[in-house]
């Protein structure tokens, strides 16, 4: 390994960043590789293959390392291994998945198609992880939420990102499992009031990741074009076409 | 550029991914090298530097990867170089502004370290992204977002933390601008009102990136411990120690 993977090899040390202002094209690709095969993982993860603990500690440095509005770093981890409390969460998931499938009741055949998906690693995957809010952290003043307070939300979810991405690179999987209910999460967790839960994670090793998101392969929704979520100085102007002056 | 460099060089090809499973370790020391370098840049663009068009659109496509509740893709982005327009979001971040530096009446040493900071580079930044919200694409049923609507505000996230970590190792600074009021934004760029501004972000080129963030090296907050915001099993328990046990 050479002196450069400063990074990489310094996970733990919160102190030190060389202000190194330019990544070689390798250093590019890491990144722009674990962004574009990053998968929203629920099936095929490697069962018993547990993460080493400096491999998990590398990505939750990751999620730490999020921007915050006005450093608050809002955020925490529960990590959760106990089989017989992800039982718990995957009855709430069963009953959220219950309620969801009447929401097709008029609309059989995508009523059919979203019946035969897998949507949830639960108990399957290697630890699951709840990440939650706590918006009186260094609180009550927070510079920069005086006018939009969800943007303390906002922050945990760019650690989710950083957590994701870190775990792409690790050969990691991880599935954020929304079709559950808060309130029970809040009960299993022990999760005080005031502690919002924000996303609730499944990760686990994986042989490999599918070359397209699971829906998108399924057919259930397409990639749009990214031309059609641009537009230009303001809101629907030049949406559709990517402009070719200089930005 | 070897053959390996297929992510990198491919960015605006949203149909083909190899799904090559293993990172070397240049590849993720490119990656945790984007995430702990990564910085919020309110000063020190270099001004007049434009941003080329394919640079642009590589860091658009990697926020277009990002995850996304029911693969919605709920996202938006308006890019704004116009003068005028960003004249009148900076009047926003002024009102708002002034309006913050009230709440701090009761601590007069915190309000002094408060006006000294530069909280904002609208005018000085190469371009400025408004980054939105669609509820209603592709909706009203979006899969996963039945039981927590919230879910497809946190897609949009995501999509901002991946703009921030492609525009870092292109060496580009990202300014999240969160003084500001929505209602003002939503006028001044036309935004329907079913249509929700989540991030107002000013890029540019910069000299370099700073070893820490600005408001830890000004004091205003400390980043914490790892250890302080991971627990076990629930809520509490066990923050403060790292679990020494096989994760």
């Amino acid at each position: 390994m050479s002196d450069s993977n400063i990074y990489y090899r310094n996970y733990n040390n919160n102190h030190y960043y060389p202000s190194s202002s330019s990544f070689s094209c390798c250093e590019k690709e890491g990144l722009y590789k674990a962004i574009l095969s990053r998968r929203d993982v629920r099936s095929h993860f490697i069962s018993d293959k547990n993460i080493p603990n400096d491999v998990l500690l590398r990505i939750l440095n990751a999620a730490h390392h999020a921007p915050s509005v006005g450093f608050s770093q809002p955020w925490n981890f529960i990590l959760i291994k106990d089989k017989s409390i992800r039982q718990q969460v995957k009855e709430s998931f069963l009953t959220e998945y219950k309620k969801s499938i009447s929401m097709l009741d008029n609309d059989e055949s995508k009523q059919e198609k979203y019946l035969s998906l897998k949507l949830e690693g639960i108990m399957e995957s290697a630890i699951n992880i709840c990440v939650t809010y706590d918006h009186t952290k260094f609180g009550p003043f927070i510079l920069g939420r005086t006018s939009i307070p969800e943007t303390g939300v906002y922050s945990v979810c760019c650690a989710i990102q950083n957590l994701w991405l870190a775990a792409r690179a690790e050969g990691i999987g991880v599935g954020w499992v929304s079709i559950l209910s808060n309130e029970d999460l809040q009960k299993i967790l022990l999760i005080p009031e005031h502690i919002r839960p924000i996303g609730y994670l499944c990760l686990g090793y994986v042989e490999e990741f599918a070359a397209k998101p699971d829906l998108e392969k399924a057919g259930w929704l397409h990639r749009i074009e990214l031309s059609e979520v641009i537009c230009y100085e303001k809101w629907g102007y030049g949406r559709g076409t990517i402009s070719s002056s200089d930005s």
